[in-house]
């Protein structure tokens, strides 16, 4: 698997990602119908975006992050991310690649920490990912996802310095 | 005072305000030189606008609050809100009067709760009155807001159940 930037001749592969998990409405509080102008704008518009390609299999897209500073100006030094792996390509390690190779970067780039704003509690595969790479949890604000199955549940607000 | 719904002819008055908040760089992780057209952006546009008239000495606008979802879609049951205090009008109330009738509006639009992503640690006065309102801190992300006279200081995540 390779990680690199993200180009518009991507969005074509990148955006059944990204309808897939919003559709599923687990994992993101995003609308579930976004157009893909409205996703491109969710995902790629003022992001440092990038993929996760298989470079074994012909070249698939498995998996995509995006950056950007958590807040303009006086809270630009903390980085914000998001990640998105295929269902077809989950369990293979895709999204601790993306999450590892976020982390690198943002240090890369001179952030002081990362933080998650929305780590949905019940989504543990997540918060363990991200407690193993050095991640924790600052606070959790109670009830804030309305996830399908499970009703209100908490969402994390988890944190690393770098 | 009286509170009440914004008007673009409220605009004029409210601009001064707003830009004397984020120019002072102390309450406010938000570019400090924002145009008019961005400051509207900024604090009008898909937000709930709200400004504390002066209804005793001619009418003058003391302060304004908007409020949205904090999140779409899933996380759209709890609510956001921030506030702005002309500086010539702090100290009398008008911040308190701000964030009570946010909070009975989100509760009469029914809201689950409201959160406040990023509460400067040092703004004692903001987090002690949210606190005497019933709101708790979540969490605190340390030095995420890089004040221009204190340095790296923690923001607080706010929340009270509604």
């Amino acid at each position: 698997m390779q990680i690199r930037e993200f180009t518009d001749a991507d969005w074509d592969a990148v955006w059944p990602i990204v309808q897939e998990v919003i559709k599923a409405e687990d994992t993101y509080a995003v609308e579930p119908d976004l157009t893909p102008e409205q996703a491109y704008e969710f995902w790629v518009a003022g992001q440092h975006t990038v993929v996760a390609v298989d470079d074994t299999g012909g070249g698939g897209i498995l998996g995509t992050a995006h950056m950007s500073p958590v807040r303009p100006a006086r809270g630009s030094h903390v980085a914000n991310a998001s990640f998105m792996v295929s269902s077809a390509a989950r369990g293979k390690g895709v999204g601790e690649a993306l999450v590892r190779y976020a982390l690198d970067r943002a240090r890369a780039d001179g952030y002081a920490g990362m933080q998650f704003n929305a780590v949905i509690e019940t989504n543990t595969s997540a918060v363990k990912l991200y407690e193993r790479l050095g991640f924790r949890i600052i606070g959790t604000v109670p009830g804030a996802f309305d996830h399908p199955v499970q009703g209100r549940v908490g969402l994390h607000i988890m944190y690393i310095e770098l």
